[in-house]
């Protein structure tokens, strides 16, 4: 799902993530400086059985039925089958978020990285449903939207959402951070710090 | 200082903040959906005290010393002496973050909410020395500027940063979230969910 979302976002190349590199830094014990959650959405055409996993203490999952009027054609049904669940289990889509805080505003709130659903199964509510998820009784939900990507911005406005466009994403990756955080220049050239 | 931040990016509409506000979500105990680090700044024209504070287990106060051609006037210096050290300590700024994820690098990093050095205490690589204590260690840092600040756009840019046109922040707060999180339409408009 990471992979087809790196596709539909024209940023194939920036996407190195692999099972092995996920497996290792999402799923090991978590350390004090991370803390993320995933929601995943499954999708079956019978009634889900009792959940036969155990849960996580502080979340319990969200069943919702849908009436569609036509059948979901699925050509990857079977990559996608759910490896915790029944068979007929199929995963659809998933948000992972983190939280943050806002000093101005003196509240926590969430950070949505990843937000995504399967092609065969958009403009059906899903998108919604796990955005729902997350904000459940929080305060305020982030995330960021590519600039020509007018269908999402419309959505996301109509939704209540400000699109702020003031703002730019500043990014520095490993190898600039170790020389940045080699020198120990005295001279900055900025105003605000 | 939050104030201070927020009169220099002309936010001040914005900012709601208050002593117990923040005393109430910053210093409480810490939620497992909470977690961020703030590191403060001090300075002194004598030399540290051995700190008589406990310290956290996984970080101990770094130490450093500058030369500087003139002495600096701090109009300010007693509203934010500080309050946890000997005199003679004054509270110059502070960065405050927390840990993000991504995805397509598989990779934990941090995200800096704020970053601020007061008015007299600028240009002296403070502000530096903040950014450089939370790269120690980490593969990516990220954080958001306001387009008009040319300043620190540059300043950004030399240190390696990359300062990204095409993404728009997207922020939903309280009121809209329950509004939105109430409603379960089923027809999505939105291309990539």
């Amino acid at each position: 799902m990471i992979h087809q979302m790196a596709v539909f976002e024209r940023l194939v190349d920036q996407c190195s993530a692999t099972e092995p590199s996920l497996s290792a830094t999402l799923f090991s014990k978590p350390s004090p400086f991370e803390s993320f959650t995933v929601f995943v959405i499954e999708a079956s055409t019978k009634p889900f059985p009792p959940c036969s996993i155990a849960h996580h203490p502080q979340f319990t999952p969200i069943h919702k039925s849908l009436t569609l009027d036509l059948p979901i054609s699925d050509p990857e049904s079977e990559k996608f089958r759910s490896s915790t669940m029944e068979d007929d289990v199929i995963v659809v889509g998933f948000v992972l978020f983190f939280p943050n805080y806002s000093t101005f505003l003196a509240k926590p709130g969430f950070y949505i990285e990843d937000l995504f659903v399967r092609e065969s199964y958009r403009r059906k509510g899903l998108g919604r449903m796990l955005l729902s998820a997350v904000a459940m009784g929080y305060g305020r939900v982030e995330w960021v939207v590519l600039d020509w990507n007018l269908n999402a911005i419309r959505f996301y406005e109509e939704m209540g959402a400000d699109v702020m466009q003031e703002w730019r994403v500043c990014r520095l990756t490993s190898d600039a951070l170790q020389g940045y955080a080699a020198t120990s220049g005295t001279a900055d050239d900025l105003d605000c710090i």
